[in-house]
This record gives C-alpha cells, sequence and structure tokens, in this order.
C-alpha cells in the first residue's frame, strides 16, 4: 500500500491529520505540487486525474480522493471512531462534511482558484485543458465565506465539536478549510467564539502538524 | 420520523430511489419548489438552509443532505448494502460519488443554476441573499460535463455498476445526475456504450420511477 502525499496543499493534510488521529502510518510517495510533479507522465499513469491525495492499494486498485482514502482505512480500524457510531452521528457528520465541501471548502477554491495569477488557465483542481479563470467566481466564493462561518459558528455554539461531543473527520474538514482560507487571502474568522475556541482546540492536537 | 419531499428536483429524487431500493417507505411531506415553499418562513423554520430533502427525527435533530440521510437509513437497515461491504467497496462508492458530485453533478448546477432565466439572482441552491448568474460558470459547466461523462463510460466500461459488480449509491447518484442534465440542456451521452447500456438497466429498475 502506498500513500501519495503533498507538502501544503489542503485534500492531502485532511489525510494526514485523519491518519495521526488514528495512529496510522502508511507508506508515503511526496509529490512536488510546486513543481506540478501531479500532472507529469509518471504520476499521470498511476492517478490519470492528476490529484493528490491518492491511496494505491497492493492489488493494483487506485483510491483518488481524500475522504474515501479516510474511510478505507476507518473500515480496517474502528477505534476511535471519527466517522461516528450511531446511525445520528453518522448522518451528522455526513451532512456536515457535505456542507463543508459545499459552502465552505468550495468558497475558499473558488477564491483561490480564480484570483490567484499563477493559476491562470487553471480554474479548475487536477488535468483539464486549459480553464479560464471567473472573475465573478472569486467573488462568489468571498461571498459564500462568511455565510459558512456563521454555520460553523452556530454549529459549534451547540457541541465542542463540529459534529457533536466527539472530535470527528468532519472537524478535519473544517479544520483544513479554515486553515486553507488563509492561502485564499480570505478574511479570519474574527467575531466568532465559538470558531475561536474550536480552532485553538483543533490546532493544538498533534494531528494539526501532521 | 418525517421525510420533506419534493417533485421533479434531483436531490430529493436521490433519497426516494435509495428508499425504494431497500423496499422502506417514510412518512412524507412534499414541498412545492414551483411556489418556492422551500424558502417560505414554514418551511425555514423547520430548515434554516431553505433545501429539500430533510430529514426530521423523532427527537427533534434534522438531517438535512441527501446523502447523509440515506447513511441514516443504511445504519439501520444493512441490506442490501448500498454504501459497500468491503473496505475497498466502500472507499470506491465513496470515491466515485465524490467524483460523481464534484465534476458531473457540479457541472449540471453550474449550467442549470446560471442559464436558467428564471433563476436570476439565485446562483446557489437554497437560503441566500440575492447571488447573481455568473454565464462564465454555466460554460465552464458544459466544458465539464463531457470529461464526467468520459470518466463514468470509463468506469462502466469496466464492471456492470457505476462502482462494481453490484447496484449502489453511486448508480443513484449517476443516474440522478444524468437525468438532471436534460433540464440544464445538455447534450446526451450519445456515443458512449456502456452509459447506454448502463442507463437503460438503471432506469428500468423499479426505483428510478419512485
Amino acid at each position: 500500500m502506498k500513500l501519495y502525499d503533498a507538502a501544503w496543499a489542503p485534500s492531502p493534510r485532511k489525510v494526514r491529520i485523519y491518519l495521526a488521529e488514528k495512529g496510522l502510518s502508511v507508506d508515503r510517495v511526496t509529490i512536488d505540487l510546486r513543481a506540478d510533479e501531479q500532472l507529469g507522465a509518471t504520476y499521470l499513469a498511476i492517478n490519470p486525474g492528476g490529484t493528490v491525495p491518492a491511496l494505491l492499494l497492493d492489488d493494483g486498485e487506485l483510491i483518488d480522493d481524500s475522504v474515501a482514502i479516510c474511510l478505507y482505512f476507518e473500515r480496517l480500524h474502528s477505534e476511535p471512531a471519527l466517522f461516528g457510531r450511531t446511525p445520528a452521528e453518522v448522518a451528522r457528520i455526513a451532512a456536515r462534511m457535505r456542507a463543508i465541501d459545499e459552502q465552505g471548502y468550495a468558497a475558499v477554491v473558488n477564491v483561490f482558484r480564480n484570483a490567484t495569477p499563477q493559476l491562470a488557465g487553471r480554474g479548475l483542481t487536477g488535468k483539464w485543458p486549459d480553464v479560464p479563470q471567473i472573475a465573478a467566481l472569486a467573488e462568489r466564493g468571498r461571498l459564500m465565506w462568511p455565510r459558512f462561518l456563521d454555520r460553523l459558528e452556530a454549529w459549534l455554539g451547540g457541541s465542542a465539536w463540529v459534529a457533536g461531543d466527539d472530535y470527528s473527520m468532519a472537524d478535519i474538514a473544517a479544520l483544513v478549510a479554515v486553515d486553507f482560507a488563509k492561502a485564499a487571502r480570505l478574511p479570519p474568522a474574527t467575531g466568532r467564539p465559538a470558531i475561536a475556541r474550536w480552532h485553538a482546540a483543533a490546532s493544538a492536537r498533534p494531528s494539526a502538524a501532521a
């Protein structure tokens, strides 16, 4: 088994934090995103989508998505449970992860991909033909982000962690989105005390540095 | 327990197909999207996000996401398994569902929300302040869609169903995306024989009419 990893980028970080929380270690190959190694022939022969992370299983199957990689390990190692235990917990974690992706992470990606001059022509992540940046989509991302933070603040006003009393995959997804927002130069989540408390607690866990 | 459902829209349809495949029935309330009932005070008091479907549990918790609702039932009723059995199946279904969402369904939504004149000012699903349509984003959706279909064709060239030998939640997600593409007036998936075979088989299941 081999994990294709990359420094700095948000999706590989999600997997690293997850593995650290589970106490698991996996053989890793680091792909150099600054040198566009993810779009080079060698990596595209492994993952034609040109995205990182990807997990190559011993039978040759490739899992090319961060959350799916974590689910794979969750089925092999149930404790500590990071995707929930009861049906309601499982559903709450899944629903909040999808909201984080669609409203929070998507907002950051909209800004990052469409407003970073170095990414001209690369409006989508991975291997695509030329995809023009859309300035209005960066604007839409800036509109979405504070609304997402309000939602996150409301969740965290009701529980210690994003999806309940226990730290879960939803915390990992939210932490990565909030930290990635800095790279997109979105305004920080000031004036939201529940987020401030939670962000300090999540960042203080050793996994956050993985 | 009560399911807030709606005719015609893709996300509620996912839940209906899932429930039909599982042989489950749930009390339903139908929200009239054509009358904007999802944005009226009565429904917003139940689901402030203004989206459908949503599942209200007996203890008052609301699950406001289609896939999370299905996962809730999956944990209560394991057979037939629609989210996979082995770790590799679970991961493959999850990865393909996320690709369907991010590359396929997102392409359709980009076109539908940004090119439908009746949706002017409503560029995002649910309760938002005015969100201008972005014509260039509809264009990007038209660029993404055939690439997604190529990917779906490749998956279906290798197995009977989207994520393996068994019908799964990934088939439900893909069927709903492909059928929703008609509403966005995207070109049909012609010249792709594996999709044609699969689409006929998935559409012939009684669940497709749920």
